[in-house]
């Protein structure tokens, strides 16, 4: 099964999918910034376009490009902000 | 905008976006076979899982793991058979 989400009045969808070693979702962000929660371990991906993040216990927002990566813990929140329409890959492991 | 795209019963979604260098889209491959037109060249991306690909003019299926890509021509077909449920990003350029 394919599942479909979005967020943000529309401003973020993703498709979920199941891999041997747990749940992913792929992804676009619209130009915006935005605050995510995370209720497991999340591994996100720059897949195409750049994000920047402001990470939980951090005071600076760093730049993600395509090919890098940053994680953010269970329970807390991070903001992303984009300035081109951006896909990525989130693993939840 | 990000367009949502199915195809196949469900079995292939897709999210679509734009970039400075031409339209993309990510999505997510069920298991199975599938025929896919091309009315523009395709650069395929394989993201998480793997997917084999019967290219045009070519008699051999190969095998695509995730960060490997192939590329289509325009107006041709080209066949992929998934046996996990696998992530791609698809660069229309």
């Amino acid at each position: 099964m394919i599942t479909e989400n979005q967020y943000f009045d529309g401003n973020v969808k993703s498709l979920g999918y199941e891999t041997t070693e747990g749940k992913s979702t792929v992804g676009i962000i619209n130009p915006g910034e935005y605050t995510f929660g995370t209720a497991q371990k999340e591994i996100m991906y720059v897949i195409e376009g750049e994000l920047e993040a402001l990470l939980p216990e951090s005071a600076d927002w760093q730049i993600i490009k395509a090919g890098d990566k940053f994680e953010v813990p269970a329970n807390t929140s991070f903001k992303v902000k984009a300035t081109v329409q951006t896909a990525y890959l989130c693993q939840y492991r």
